[in-house]
C-alpha cells in the first residue's frame, strides 16, 4: 500500500486513479497540485471526495508523498518537471500517464540532464472524450492495458512499485521500449484521431453539412466519435509524437492515392482484395479485443 | 396494404423488409427471386418464415406482384433489369434499396432506354456489418431514414405507394435528387468506409500488427468497425458512386497534406483550431443524431 499519493493534475485520468485507489483501499491520503488557473477544478475534486487535499505549492504537494503521478496534459510536462526538480527526492517514486513517452524522456533529459532512476514512464490505455474530474470513474482502468516503458537507468524497485500499483487498480500491465510504445500508439490512437478530426473538419466546411449530419447513420457516428476529443490535449499529443505520426500519415496518404487510382481505373478486382484484407484484419483485431475484454 | 410483395434478393435488407412487412401486417404474400447460386439462401429464408415462397424463374416471381423491390447488391442491378425487362408490367410498382442512386438511373436508361415511370429509386439508411437473411431483423428500419429520389418522369401514384410502404415499415421518408443523395452518401458513408478499409489494410501489413491489435482500445474499435463490412458490396458501391467519391477523397487528401505540414512545422495554434472546429462539428452532428433517435 502506498501511504501517500500525490497527483500532479486531477482531470479524467488523475481523478480516476484517485477514485480507483481509494475504492480499492490502496492509499491513505491523496494530495494534489495544480496551477492557480486549475484551482476551481481542484476544489471540485475535494468537494467530490476524489482527493483529500490540494495545494498550489508544489513543494508542499510532494512533501512526504510515496508516489507522485504526473497526470497533466502532455504539453505541460516541461513546466511540471522544472517545478519538481528543486524538490525532487530520491526516496519518492515518480511516474506519469502521458499518451506519448519519447517526449517525456526528452523533457526529463532537458530538465535533469538525465532520466531520474526513480521515474517510471507509464501510459494507461484508457480514456474518453469527456475530460475533467467530474468525468472520473472508479473502474476506468479495469481490464485496460497499462504500458510501462522503463529505461536501462530505471530503478527496479520503483518499476516494481508502479507495476504493482497499476495491477492493484485493475489494469493489465505490459512493458515495452519507449520507441515501440510511441510507434504503436501512433498507429492505434494518434493516426485514427487525426483522420477523424480531418474528416469532420472537412465535412463541416461543406455547404451541405446540415444534410450530411441529418443523413449520417451509426457507422458515421462511431467513426467520428473520437473527433469529439479535447483539441488541446490532442494538439499536445500530436506534436509530442510527430516523429512517429508523420511517417505513418505518409503511408496512409500513399494508401489513399492507391485507392484513388483503383477507383479511377474502376479496378474492382484490386479494390475487393484490399477491402477483404481489411475485413480480415478487422476480424483479427475484434477477436483479440473480445478475448481481452472477456478474460 | 400491398397484397403481394416480390423481393429480388433476400439478404439483410430484403429479409428485414420481409420481416417488418409481415410483422406490421402490410402484405399478404411474400415471394422472392434469386439466381441459382443464391438458392441455399432463399431456402433458408423460407425455412425461417421470412418469405412465403421463392422461385428461380423471374417471370413467375413477379407475376401478380403489386410491389417488386430489388434488394440485390448494387453490382447485380444491370443483370436484374435485363431479366426484368421482358416481364415488366405497367400495373406493378417497382423500387430498389441500393446505396447509390445515380448508377441505378443509368443502368435503367441503358436497359430500358429511359427510367420507367413506375420505378422509384429508394435507399433505406440502415444496415450492419452482418449480411445474409440470417441477420435480418423486424426493426431494422424503425426511425431510420429512407430517401426516395424520384425523377420528373416518376409516376406520382408509384411514388406515393413506395413512400407509404416505407412509412408503414417505421422509416422516416425524405425526398431529394439523385445527385444530392449520392453526394451526401459519399460524405456520410462511402468515404468513411474507404478510410476505415485503408487504415486497417495499412496497419495489418505492418510487422508489429499483433502488438497494434493488442494495444488498440475502444476508440480504435469504433473507428474501424465499418472496415468489417462486406468487401464485394463495398466494391460495388465505390465503383457505382466513384464520380462523387473521387473529388471528396481528393479534398481529404489535401486536408491530410495540410495537417502533415502543420505537424512538420509544429504549428500548434493551427492544429488546435482545426481540432476545435472538428470537435464542434462532431458535437453538432451528435446533437442532430441524438434528437433523431429520441424523436
Amino acid at each position: 500500500m502506498t501511504q501517500r499519493l500525490c497527483l500532479i493534475g486531477v482531470g479524467l485520468i488523475g481523478g480516476s486513479i484517485a477514485r480507483a485507489a481509494r475504492q480499492r483501499g490502496l492509499v491513505g491520503h491523496i494530495n494534489a497540485w495544480g496551477r492557480p488557473d486549475d484551482e476551481a477544478n481542484l476544489h471540485q475534486a475535494v468537494a467530490l471526495g476524489v482527493i483529500d487535499s490540494y495545494t498550489l505549492d508544489i513543494a508542499q504537494a510532494v512533501d512526504q508523498a510515496d508516489l507522485v503521478i504526473i497526470a497533466t496534459p502532455v504539453g505541460a510536462f516541461a513546466d511540471v518537471f522544472v517545478r519538481l526538480r528543486p524538490v525532487w527526492r530520491e526516496t519518492t517514486c515518480y511516474s506519469d500517464v502521458g499518451s506519448t513517452k519519447g517526449n517525456v524522456v526528452s523533457v526529463l533529459q532537458q530538465v535533469f540532464g538525465k532520466v531520474p532512476g526513480n521515474f517510471v514512464p507509464a501510459h494507461p490505455i484508457a480514456g474518453a472524450e469527456q475530460s475533467g474530474v467530474g468525468a472520473a470513474r472508479d473502474g476506468l482502468f479495469e481490464n485496460r492495458k497499462l504500458v510501462v516503458t522503463p529505461l536501462p537507468e530505471t530503478c527496479p524497485q520503483t518499476l516494481s512499485l508502479v507495476r504493482q500499483f497499476w495491477t492493484a487498480l485493475g489494469a493489465e500491465v505490459s512493458e515495452m521500449s519507449v520507441a515501440e510504445h510511441d510507434a504503436i500508439l501512433a498507429a492505434t490512437s494518434h493516426l485514427p484521431h487525426l483522420l477523424a478530426f480531418a474528416l469532420v473538419d472537412l465535412l463541416d466546411s461543406k455547404p451541405e453539412r446540415t444534410q450530411i449530419y441529418q443523413l449520417a447513420a451509426s457507422g458515421f457516428k462511431d467513426f467520428t466519435r473520437i473527433a469529439g476529443s479535447d483539441p488541446v490535449m490532442w494538439r499536445d499529443i500530436c506534436l509530442a509524437n510527430r516523429d512517429q505520426i508523420l511517417p505513418l500519415l505518409g503511408d496512409l496518404q500513399q494508401q489513399l492515392s492507391h485507392m484513388s487510382d483503383l477507383l479511377r481505373q474502376a479496378d474492382g478486382s484490386q479494390l475487393v482484395d484490399l477491402f477483404a484484407r481489411a475485413q480480415a484484419g478487422q476480424q483479427h483485431f475484434q477477436d483479440i479485443f473480445h478475448s481481452r475484454s472477456t478474460s
